[in-house]
């Protein structure tokens, strides 16, 4: 009767995140700067009272947008997921929002994990881009060969070692500790369409290195400008070094659209 | 020959102005904070080396936005308005956007020739707002009866005194030297209308009182909550008192999409 209360076990909880990264320094929490991974770490610390951390897919660079990122946090707090949802969207800035709250298997992390990434990259191609737009787009409205762009984006998909499209800056020391050090990817689905006045480019993969989805799109572009040809995809990636390679796309058009997973890495059994 | 050149006449030049309101000060220039008015006055200073004033079809207060607001602006550089758009475009922030330039008459002016405005107000009603579109809808996922504010939406059409509707602080004092006095205006249009997870309000008329719009959305709040009748709007807008109606609604959710003028208050004649 008068036992202290055990402590809860900690719930492995993944979050669904969509946010506008315009107005953070990126992901990866970072001292005396606001970064997406601060700010939701200090918000569920604020409604549990307890220390986290929270392990996402990935870490998205300063200004990448994600419409459903994924990260894992440890929790004692008993508070149900759904009023966990709902308490975060309360004090969390509007341009972070948690989509849904989920308990998951102990042993789940979000970036070990994750099977696939879905990202898109927004290229707007009138003279006048619209404000409400400018903080998700590229704004490009010089001519491009979209066909030649076309034809390029499908060279990306298969299995390829990407390292001329991982940035300059990603040497081993930079990877982290438990990182795969190959730079091979599989590409299951690189695609370049049309939506009014947008060029949408979409890819999907097993992963991704730093930076290579817009270096691939600044070396699209290269090709939509008679720069590189369609023909020269293939070399640029066998090449294995970042100078064959376009340049790297500003961050502003890029959005990670998901990350995904087994049902069996997620599936947490009983615990509710 | 070595005469000195003429300088050149000054052109009267209508921009139309496309903008995302959210981290100005609203339109009005003022010292020190940054406005619509201000910034894009600086900027033609900045192209043309002439000290300008920006004549706006009206003031959107600080949050408000704009789809294609109204503005001229006297002009003695020869530069052609395509030109100046392109300038100008280049050197203002992505959140205003020049979206034309064109000579009109020389006593054009863009508030005094208005002869009707456009508004839309956006609600967003799901439970979680994407951060994409936060700046520009207010989130608002409570419960509402929607046909209610349908029916109290058409109520606001035609000719009335809404002076319970302007804001409190609008005294004659306030009042603009050369603005009618009279609080009548004439609305032309006053709908509402689900599209996907947005309700939108769209208002049209000769004119509108500071905060007008705001304050009709937030008496159809009222409406939506159960707190008025749609049978009182009548009784609302004959009281003439601000406490008769609603609150004023957010400014975030406000656009200004269009100023209209009549042809014959534009034309330039010769001038080109």
């Amino acid at each position: 009767m008068n036992q202290p209360s055990q402590p809860s076990p900690a719930r492995n909880i993944l979050l669904r995140l969509a946010y506008d990264g315009t107005d953070f320094f990126g992901w990866q929490i970072q001292p005396d700067r606001p970064t997406i991974e601060g700010t939701v770490a200090a918000m569920v610390e604020k409604i549990s009272g307890e220390k986290v951390r929270l392990c996402g897919s990935g870490r998205t660079d300063a200004g990448v947008h994600a419409c459903a990122q994924a990260a894992n946090v440890k929790l004692h707090s008993p508070i149900p997921c759904p009023n966990l949802v709902k308490a975060l969207n309360r004090v969390l800035p509007d341009s972070i929002r948690v989509l849904s709250a989920q308990p998951v298997a102990d042993d789940f992390h979000a970036r070990h994990h994750a099977v696939s990434k879905f990202y898109k990259y927004r290229m707007y191609r009138a003279e006048i881009c619209p404000p409400w737009l400018s903080r998700y787009v590229l704004p490009y409205a010089y001519p491009l060969d979209e066909t030649a762009m076309h034809e390029a984006a499908a060279c990306f998909q298969g299995t390829h070692d990407f390292r001329s499209f991982a940035a300059a800056d990603q040497d081993d020391s930079e990877i982290e500790e438990d990182e795969e050090k190959s730079c091979v990817r599989t590409i299951s689905s690189s695609e370049l369409r049309r939506e009014g006045e947008e060029l949408i480019y979409t890819v999907q993969g097993n992963g991704f290195l730093r930076h290579m989805v817009r270096n691939i799109v600044g070396t699209l572009i290269e090709v939509g400008r008679g720069r590189m040809a369609v023909a020269s995809i293939p070399q640029i990636i066998a090449a294995c070094q970042r100078s064959a390679a376009g340049p790297t796309a500003p961050a502003r058009g890029l959005h990670l659209v998901s990350a995904g997973y087994k049902p069996e890495a997620l599936n947490a059994g009983s615990f509710i």
